[in-house]
C-alpha cells in the first residue's frame, strides 16, 4: 500500500530475475564435483555477491516492519538508518550481474584474464600513483596556502584530490594552483604523471593483445573439436542420447584444463 | 518575399549542388551493372542520405504552405512543427556530402576500411565503456548523495554522464565529487577508464596501419598498370578511341575485385 | 623622455640582439655559394622572419613620428592602429630565435626533420579533425538548441570550438551539453576524437625515431671522420694552418650532402 | 604545553622514526668501504635530505625559544618568519621517506633506473615544452587582448601557465580564449601538444621496459646463485656460521658490480 505501482513492478520483475539466477546457480553447484574450486571461481564469487544482498535485503526489511511496530525506539531508528545505508551499497552490488556477460563475451574473459595475470603491473601503477601524490600533494599545498591566494587548496588530503586528477590529465578545473611556485609544481606534477601512468599501461597492453589471441586459438580449437566429435557421433549410427552429452563434455574440460595452464603461463608473462 | 537575401542565396547554391550531386549520382546507378550491389556500398548510401533530406524538406515545405492558407489546424500546425525538428535532423546531414571526400583522399578511404574491420574492436570498446559506466555510475551517485553535499549527482542518468567525461579523461568539471568515497570512486573509474580505453585502440592502430600500407600498395599497383596499359596502347598504332575505354577500365575493375579480397582478409586481421 | 627606463633597456638589448644576428646572417649569405637555395632553407627563412619585423616596426615609427607632428589626420591615426596590430603580431615572431637553438640541438633538428618528413601525416590528423568537426558540430548545435536549455551553444562555430576542445580531451569546460541527445553525441565524438587523433600519432612517432636514430649516426660518423682528419693533420707535421680550415670543413659538406640523401630517403618513408 | 595532545603524539612519533633512520644511515656509512662513493649514490642522498631537515628545525626551534624570551626584536620576528617559511618546504621533504621503499621494490628501483639512462630524453622534452610555449604563449596573449574580451589573459607568464595546461590535455578551464584567432592557436598549440610530449614518451617506455626485464633477470640471477651457494653450504656439513655471512655478501657484490655494468649499457641505450 505504500509502495507506489512503479516501485512495486520493479520489485517483481527483481524478484523474478533473482529467482532465475538462484535457481541456475544452484544446479551449477550441484553439478559441480569439486565444490571448493567451484566457490573460489571469480565468476561465482560475483555471482554471490550479486544475488545475496536481494535475501539480507528481504530478512532486514521484515525485521524493521516488525521493529516498527513496536512503540518508541529512536536509538534503533538510527541504528537502522546507518543498516540501511550499507544495504543500499550491497545493493548497487545488484550492477554485478553485468559480469554474467563475462560467461558469453570473449572480450570480457580477455579483460579478467588480463587482471588475473597483471596484478603485479597493476600494483605497479597504484605504487608509482601514490609515490608521486605523496610528493606532489604537500609541495602544492605549502605553495598554495603560504604563497598564493589560499582560496582552493585548504589541506592536504584535498590537495591528494587534485593530484590525482591533474595527473591523469583530466583537470576538472575545481581546484587550480593560482602562485607561480603552485603552478610549477603543476606543471612538474602532471609531466611526471604521463610518464608514471604510462609505464605499466604499455605492459598491461602486451598481455591483454596475448591473452586475447590465446583466448580466440583456443575457443576455437575447442570449437573445432566439438564439431569433429560431433561429426564422428553422427557417423555412429547407434549412438544413444547419453553418448551426446560426453560428447557435450569434453570442450568443457578442456576449457577447466586450459585454465590452470593458462594461470601458470601467467606466471611467466607478467 | 518572406526570406532575405542571404538566405535566398544559400538556398540557391544548395539546390544547384544537390542538382548536380544527383545528376552524378543517377548517372552512376544507371552504369552500374549490378544494381543491388551499387546500393549496398557504403558511400553510395551516405550520398542517398546526403541528397534525400533536400527532397523531403521540399515536399514538405510545399505541403506546409498548402495547410497554412487553411483557416484553422491548432493541432496541426504542432504536428508541424515535430515533423519540422526532424528535418532539421535530417538535414544536418547534408555534411554528409564532406563524405564524397573519400573517394579521393587515400586516408578517409584507410579509415572506412578500418571502421569496417574492425567492428568488433569497437564493440569491445563501447562494451567496455558500458560495463565500467554501470559499475561506476550506481557507486559514485550513492556515495555523493549520500555523504557529500549533494549538489551535483541529482540521479543516476546524470552520473553516467560523469562516469563517462571522466573515464576519457576529458574532465569538463560541471560535475565533480566533494565527499572522500566519491573521489575513491572517481581515481577508480578514471584509472579503469585509461586502460579500457587503451586495450582495443591498440589493435584498432594496427589495423589501420596494417590497411594504409595494402591500400597504398594496391593503388601504386593499379596506376602502374594503368601506365602499362597506357604505353601498350600508344605503341598498337592502330588504336581506336573505343580501345581507351577498355584501357581505363582494367583498374576500375581491378578496385572492385580489391574490395572484397581486402574484406577477406579483414575477417582474418580483426 | 617619453619611455621608461626599463623599456629603454630592453630596446636596447633587443638592438644589439638583432644587429648580431643580422650581421652573423650576412656572413653567412656572403659565404654561401647558392644564394637561392640559401634562402629556401627553413632555418634561414625563420631567421629572415625573426630579423626582419624590428626593421619594419623601426621604419613605422620612424613614419609614424614624422605624421604626429603634422596637425589633424583622425583617419591615419586608424589607419595606424591597424598597421599596430599587424606590427605587434609580426614582432610576437620575435620569439623565432628560440629555433635558433635548433643549430645545436639534435632533438630539434629532428623534430624539423620529422615535420618535413611527415607532412602527409599532419595532413591526414587535419582532414580527419575537420571532417569529425564537420559532422559533431551541427548535431551538438541542434541538440543542444533545440532540447537543452540553450546556454552556451548559442552557434555553429561555436560548437566547432567545442568538437575541438571535447575531442583532444582537453575539456576546458565552458561549453558542455546538458541535454541527453547532445551528451549522446558528445560520448561519440570523444571516441571517435580519441581513435582519430591516434591514427596518425602512431605513424609519426616511428618515423620521429627513425629520424632521430639516422641523425644520430650521421653525427657521430662526422665526428668520427673529424677525429681521423685531425689525426692525419696533427701527424703530417708539416701542416700550415690552412690545412686546417679544410679539415674542418668536409663534415659540414657532409651535413650538406646528408640533407638531400635524406630528404630523397623520406619519400620512401612516409 | 602550548602544544596539543596530538600534536605531541606525532612530534614523538617522528622523533622515534628519525632516530631509528639515523641510526640505520650512521651504521651502513660507517660499513661502507668508499664513504666519498657512499654518499654520492642516489638513495643515500635522499636519505640525507629526508633526516637533516627534522635536525634543522630542532636547532632553529631551540634558537627561536631563546631569541622570543628576549624583549623587543620586530625585525627578528620578520627574519624568523621567512626561516620559518624555509624550515616548512623542508619539513616537506619528509615525504622522502617513502623513497625508502625502492630498496625493496623492484618497480621503483627501474623507476630510478630509467630516470638515470634517460636524461637526454627527459631534457628534450622539456626542450620541446619550452619551445612550444615559448611560441604559444605570446601569440595567444596577443589574439586574446587584442581582439577578445581581454578577462583571463592578463599577461604573458599566465599565458604561459595556460599554454602548459592545454599543451598537456589537463585543461582546467580557469582560462579559456574566446576569441576566434585565440581559438585557433589554441587548436595549434594543442595539437602541438599531442604530438610533442609524445615524441620522447616512447623511447622512453622502451627503456623503461627494458630495464625492468634486465633488473628482474639480474635479481633471478642473484636469488638463483644466492640458492646454489646456500645448497652447498648446507652439503659442507662442517660449516661454521662465519660461512653463512660470506655466502649472503656474493648477492650483494654482484648487485654493485651490476649497477655500473648497467650505467655502461646506459649510454649505448638511450
Amino acid at each position: 500500500g505504500e509502495c507506489s505501482q512503479k516501485c512495486y513492478d520493479i520489485f517483481v520483475l527483481e524478484t523474478v530475475c533473482v529467482a532465475w539466477f538462484s535457481f541456475e546457480f544452484l544446479l551449477r553447484s550441484i553439478q559441480a564435483e569439486n565444490k571448493c574450486a567451484f566457490l573460489k571461481t571469480p565468476l561465482n564469487i560475483i555471482d554471490i555477491l550479486a544475488i545475496l544482498p536481494f535475501y539480507i535485503s528481504l530478512i532486514v526489511d521484515m525485521a524493521s516492519t516488525k521493529n516498527s511496530s513496536k512503540p518508541g525506539g529512536g536509538a534503533g531508528n538510527k541504528y537502522l538508518e546507518r543498516v540501511g545505508l550499507v544495504l543500499r551499497f550491497l545493493r548497487a552490488l545488484r550492477i554485478l550481474y553485468v559480469m554474467r556477460l563475462a560467461r558469453h563475451s570473449l572480450g570480457l574473459q580477455t579483460l579478467g584474464l588480463t587482471v588475473r595475470r597483471c596484478t603485479r603491473e597493476f600494483g605497479l601503477l597504484l605504487l608509482f600513483l601514490c609515490v608521486a601524490m605523496a610528493l606532489f600533494s604537500p609541495l602544492v599545498y605549502l605553495a598554495e596556502s603560504e604563497l598564493g591566494a589560499k582560496q582552493e587548496f585548504t589541506s592536504i588530503p584535498t590537495s591528494y584530490w587534485w593530484a590525482v586528477i591533474s595527473m591523469t590529465t583530466v583537470g576538472y578545473g575545481d581546484m587550480v594552483p593560482r602562485s607561480i611556485p603552485g603552478q610549477v609544481v603543476a606543471l612538474s606534477s602532471i609531466l611526471s604523471g604521463i610518464l608514471l601512468m604510462a609505464f605499466p599501461v604499455t605492459s598491461i597492453f602486451h598481455t591483454f593483445s596475448r591473452s586475447y589471441s590465446e583466448l580466440k586459438e583456443q575457443q576455437q580449437r575447442a570449437a573445432s573439436r566439438q564439431m569433429h566429435q560431433l561429426e564422428e557421433s553422427t557417423k555412429l549410427a547407434g549412438g544413444s542420447s547419453s553418448q551426446w552429452i560426453t560428447a557435450a563434455s569434453p570442450p568443457d574440460a578442456a576449457r577447466e584444463d586450459g585454465r590452470p595452464e593458462l594461470d601458470q603461463e601467467a606466471k611467466r608473462s607478467c
